[in-house]
Order: C-alpha cells, then structure tokens, then sequence
C-alpha cells in the first residue's frame, strides 16, 4: 500500500453496516481455517482440468460462509463458485446478493504457494435498499439495471492482511488507507494478469499474445501470481499499474472491483467499456488513461457468460 | 515451507560460522532498510532500461553489505551486482567470495510490489579453507574448479522471512526445515520462471516460446513473481515444482542453490548438465526427473555470460 497513507478508518454505520461486519468476520475466520489446511497434507478431491483444482477445504470454507450468512441473512441471495461448479445459476437479482470466491487461488492452494485469499462481494439493488424480505418470485422481472457493488472484503491468508471496501467510504488494507497508482504510461506500468483457466493452444496463443503485446508496448515488468483478487488487491494498493484478464468470474471480480474503485482506480470491460461483472473478462488500472491503453492493446479471448453457463 | 516440519536450527559451528552469522545480520539489517525505504517515495536515480532499475536503496544496501563484511573478512572478495554494473569482473577466485544480491526484486521493489529479497552467498575453494591471506596476484593461475557455495541467506523483506542454507546442514526458512517437493511429472507441477532483462523482439517470442511448451505439457500453473531468489526459495519450501529462467546472474543464484540443495533439490544447467553458476541460466527442481524434463523442453536463450562482461 502507499506509504504515508492516513491510518485512518471508514466511518461507522450505513445500511449495510451488519453486513459488512459479518463478511469481515467470516473471511478471517475462513482465513484461519485455510492457514490451517495449508499446514497439513492435502488431498484433492475432484479436479475438472489440471488447472482448476477444487479441494475439500474450498467446499469446507465455502459452505461456512454461506450457511453462516444464511442463517443472518435468510432473504439474501448468494453467487458462489463452489455452487456454481455444482450447477447454480450466477444471476444477480432485486435481493441483496453475496457473491463468494472461498479460496482464490486454488492452483496456489493446493501447491502450498502461499498467495491463497478469501474474497466476499456484496450487492445490492439500489431501489430495494432495506428491503429485506424475499422477493423471489419476482425475480426474472427485474432487469436489475441498478444493481451496486456495496462493499468487498478480501483476505489475504497467509500474509493476515485484510482488504476492504465500501461503496462512498474508501479502500483499506489493516486500516491503511489504499491509493491506487497514477501512472499513464505503460512503458512505466508493472501489470499483473493470469493465465486462466482454458488451456488449448487457441487459447494460449492468444494469452501469450497479450503479453508478448504489453512487453512490446515496453511494460516494466508482467507479473503473474496466481490469485485474480490479490492481483487487484496490489492494484489497489498502488503496488502495480494496471490488470487485466479473460477467464475471471464474477467472485474474482465483485470484491476487487469495490476495492479498487474505492482506491480510486478503474474497472472496465476489456472492450473498453463499462464492466459487465458477468462477462469473464476486465481490465483495471490506477488511470482510465492506462486502463484504456492496455484495453486497447489486447486481443479478445472468449470464455462466456458467467450468466449463461 | 512444508507443514509438519521439524522446528529445528542447523547446528551450530563450523569453520565458516562467523561468516554465517555476519551474513545473517547483514540480511536482517538490509531488510530493515528496504523496508523502511519502500515506506518511502522513491526516486530511480538511473535505469540501463525499463526493466533494470538500479535505485539508491540498492547502492546504499550493497554498500554496507561490502563495507561490513570488508572490514570482518580483509581477505575475502566480493561479487555484487551493483558493483558488476559499475564495470566490476564477476570472477571466482580461491579467495572465500561473497555473491550478493543486495536488492533482488528491483523492478518489484520501484513499484513497491512486496516480493523483494536481499541476497547473500558464499563460496570457498575447498583447497584453501581456513587461508584468509589474500591470494590476488595468483588469481589468474587458480582454475578453481573446487570452489563450493558453502552457504546461502535470503531474507524477504516485507513478509520477514529468512531462508537460509549450509552445505550439508539443511536449509531453513525462520527456523522451519525446508524440504522440496518430490513431485515428477510436469502436469502435476507449479512452474516459476521469470522474462528476463533482454526485451528485444527475437528474446521474447524465445521467453513466450518456453512458456507455451511447459502450457502445452498441461503444467498446472506458470508464475512470475519478479524475484528470481523468492520464487528459488519457494521451490525450496516445496511450493513450487520447479523453477527456470534464462538472464539471471550468479547473485540470484549463489544464496538459493546452497537453500534448495539443502532442502533435497536439483539446480543444473539449463542443457541438463551440472550447474555454472556464471552461465546466466539455470533449471531448479525438487526432483532430477522434473529438472530433466524442464530443461528438455527450453528452447536456450542467449545472455552470455558473467564472467565474461
């Protein structure tokens, strides 16, 4: 994080000051319960390709988070990645919607490469603010265009550093206060991306394409650490210039995306647009002028929908 | 570092112990201050390019590093790698020699990214052990062909962790043995590497040649952390599989190859050959299967080497 950065803390209260105090909560309990696992032998259970790992402890922490937020929150929706991989559909509706990442990181995780988070997204529909109750069946009548990320937590588990933000109350990591960078040039920009998930060789040519596109364009230096929502914790913090990926979800992206914005950086789609959180695809940066330069820069790699899959 | 190991220090003793300790805290004291100047906004006094920023902190580092263990060591000589940059020869003599790194992670370092490390290594030629007097003028005769890298430190600045290595006593990390991962086959393995100072247009389709064979072999995950000593000394702790890397010097090298030696690993040359410490390129492996397969798959990148700059 920047130096000098007032050790100050977001005022208290709002309407979703429970809310945030449950997300903090259980993402260091989730965090402890991850440190722990990382300190003993790990068997995977089930994997879907040799980069997407899916452990018992991704379905332990995720399974407490819920059942814990549930039981606060019962109107409430959730987005999971666990879910998801079940089947659950991603669709954010009228409700207050939690949208939940419980180990980003899981290649790192199950490898013991200690760069592991737990990432907590929370948004709601602007024109249903404290309305608490259920409003299910209502749900494909809402076109839900107003829908706001309220506040995104994120646990760094290894390192015990604790990121968060909140909609109009700023960014903090351990009560720091977050700044992003204000570099333009990209011949000046440390970028981090990952590589995601789909690993055919039209995929990879075009991920090494990206990059070989950034390195040409004389980024300092191109980084890539294994963890979506860390990445864009450092870009917060003003530690790196610029992100982008395709092959992200919406629970890499939901918490970051506060956080950052929160620092006051950038979070587009990688047309160059305004982010689509559904669209598997972003490009965040400290400046809308490097967040365009590298959105410019890059070639598209089509993973979906998140709200079609 | 693996879980469950034992809590046990390296015994004590030995002819180099003194020069152990010395190393130990003059990494701890260079720690502090990089920590302190990453605090701090930085200003890059000059750069040979956009990737090798040498910054003030790296020529105060080094220099107390040098004068301290000058004044202890009158006898010893010194590799280093601002010195190198000022037009120092990187030659081993039978003199002990320190190989230091004083900030490695610089680009990481400049954008306060906090995956930055001090380096320090030292070598004795096993026919002059215990002779402190200097032996300059002979050093032209002297093929030292037994010079051993007796041990290695590292300290990662901002996470505070000290790794460090003695020939045939183990390797530590914080007082927790280090033990690499026994893993042979490269679709189970996490792969680290690093892009290299070279950024010209052939070198790089060369880097992301090399990266695309090891995707292609369905390797679960490539990184790039931008410490070529942290991602060594995570392949120590068995958080990575194996490690590789063309553009890397012998101060990168010297501290992590006595540390991942000692933690049951394999450091040779990128053509399946042993180790040259001046040759600007290395494969690291917990396994000699893994290393093999790894340098069999790279295509040789051309950066000539340090002693011959």
């Amino acid at each position: 994080m920047k130096p000098n950065g007032e050790d100050e803390e977001a005022p208290a209260g709002g309407p979703w000051e429970e809310c945030f105090e449950a997300a903090v909560q259980l993402a260091l309990r989730a965090g402890q319960i991850i440190r722990k696992a990382l300190s003993e032998e790990k068997r995977v259970s089930t994997k879907t390709s040799a980069a997407d790992l899916v452990t018992e402890t991704d379905h332990l922490v995720e399974g407490l988070i819920i059942s814990e937020l549930q039981k606060r929150f019962p109107s409430h929706r959730f987005i999971a990645e666990e879910a998801a991989a079940a089947g659950a559909k991603c669709v954010l509706t009228p409700s207050p919607t939690w949208i939940v990442d419980p180990i980003d990181g899981t290649c790192n995780f199950v490898h013991r490469f200690p760069t592991v988070a737990v990432s907590i997204g929370f948004a709601v529909n602007q024109e249903c603010q404290h309305q608490f109750s259920s409003v299910e069946t209502k749900r494909s009548l809402y076109p839900c265009n107003s829908t706001k990320l309220e506040f995104g937590v994120i646990y760094h588990c290894t390192e015990e550093r604790l990121y968060t933000g909140r909609r109009g109350r700023g960014a903090f990591c351990n009560g720091q206060r977050l700044r992003v960078s204000g570099e333009t040039d990209i011949s000046k920009a440390l970028v981090l991306t990952e590589i995601g998930p789909k690993r055919d060789p039209a995929t990879l040519k075009l991920f090494l394409s990206n990059m070989e596109r950034l390195l040409h364009a004389k980024a300092h230096g191109v980084r890539v650490i294994g963890s979506s929502t860390l990445a864009l914790c450092h870009l917060a913090s003003g530690a790196a210039d610029a992100y982008y990926q395709f092959g992200l979800h919406c629970w890499d992206l939901a918490a970051a995306t506060v956080i950052i914005r929160e620092a006051g950086g950038i979070v587009m789609d990688t047309s160059g647009g305004p982010l689509d959180l559904m669209s598997c695809r972003v490009v965040a940066a400290g400046t809308r002028e490097m967040a365009t330069l590298i959105a410019q820069a890059l070639q598209t790699i089509n993973y979906g929908r998140d709200d079609e899959k």
